[in-house]
C-alpha cells in the first residue's frame, strides 16, 4: 500500500509518500515541503497548493491519501490557512476518487510514537527510525507528513475494512474514518 | 460588471450574480444555493461545492468573485467548514484567472444597508429594494452572496484601480483587497 501524507498548511505544507504494509517494514518513496510567499494573496497560494499536490499524485499514484485533521482551536493567526489548505488537499484527493482519512495530531503522535503527547523532536525521531533514514526528515513538516502516512498504514487496514463493510451495508450512519470537520 | 457573489458554507453555499456599475440599477442575473448533506463525508462536500461553483463560473462568465472573508473568530462547530469551503471557492475563481475579492460582513452590510452591524433582515430588505426584487431572496445565505456582488460592484471598481496599479508598479507591498486569511 502506498499512502501519501499531507501536513496542510498556508506557508509550509508536508507531503510524503510512504510505501508498505501492517507487520513489515516501511519504505520512504519520497519527501518535501511545498511552500508559499505571504507576499502572495491566499488564493494565489491555495492555487500553488493544488498543483503542488496534484503534481504529486500524478507522479506517485497512491492508493490512499492521509491529512491531518485541523481543529478550531488550533493557533488562531494560522488556523484558517491551515482548513483552507486541508481542504484544498481534501479536494484534490476526492475527486479523484482517492480514499481520504483524516487522523488528528494526537492519533499519529500515538501511532509513531506510543504517546499522544509526543513532541516534534520524538516524531521526527521515530519516524527516522520506521523508515531506516540516517537523519530526521527537516523541517518538522515533512516530518509530519510521513508519520501521517505511516500512521494511516498502521491503522488503516482494519478501519478501512470497517468502512467498505459499512458502506456495502448502505448504511445512513457509515463514516469514514474521521469524516468529521 | 458581472459579479459572481459567494457566502462560503458546507451545509449551505449561497451564490448569485449580479450586473451593473456604480451609479447605475444593478440587475439579479440569478441565485441559489449549493447544498451538501452532513451525512456525506467533508471532501465530498467539498468536491460537490467546487463542481457547483464551477458549473456556475461556467454558465455565467463573471469578470470578478467576490467571497465574503472568514473569522477564525466565528462559531466554532461550523467555521472549519466554511474556511474550506472558502478556499474552494477562492481556488475555482484563481485558477481561471479571475479576480478574486474577499469582503468581511460587515464590509458587505455597510454596503448594502449603511450599517455594519445591519441584521439579516435588513441585508435582505436591502438587497430586494438594489435590486427591484418582489420578496427577500431565500435563505439568507442566497441574499448574503448577492449582498457581496452588490458590495463588490460598489467598492471595487476604485479599489481594483489602485490594486492594478500596485500591481503594474511591482511592488512588493501590493495587495489585492482583503487579501490576508
Amino acid at each position: 500500500m502506498r499512502v501519501l501524507g499531507i501536513d496542510p498548511g498556508l506557508t509550509r505544507c508536508g507531503i510524503g509518500v510512504v510505501e508498505g504494509q501492517v507487520g513489515r517494514p516501511l519504505t520512504l518513496v519520497d519527501v518535501n515541503v511545498l511552500r508559499t510567499s505571504s507576499d502572495e494573496p491566499v488564493w494565489r497560494r491555495l492555487v500553488t497548493i493544488e498543483k503542488g499536490i496534484d503534481a504529486w499524485l500524478d507522479e506517485f499514484n497512491p492508493d490512499a491519501v492521509a491529512i491531518e485533521r485541523v481543529f478550531a482551536r488550533s493557533d488562531v493567526s494560522t488556523v484558517m490557512g491551515t482548513a483552507q489548505a486541508s481542504g484544498i488537499a481534501m479536494v484534490c484527493a476526492a475527486r479523484r476518487g482517492l480514499a481520504v482519512a483524516l487522523h488528528t495530531p494526537s492519533e499519529v503522535k500515538a501511532a509513531v510514537s506510543g504517546s499522544g503527547r509526543a513532541d516534534k523532536a520524538q516524531v521526527g525521531a521515530m519516524v527516522t527510525r520506521i523508515l531506516r533514514l540516517d537523519a530526521p526528515p527537516k523541517p518538522a513538516d515533512a516530518a509530519d507528513a510521513l508519520a501521517l502516512a505511516i500512521t494511516h498504514i498502521w491503522r488503516g487496514g482494519a478501519q478501512a475494512r470497517i468502512d467498505a463493510a459499512l458502506a456495502a451495508a448502505g448504511s445512513r450512519h457509515a463514516r469514514p474514518v474521521r469524516s468529521t470537520p
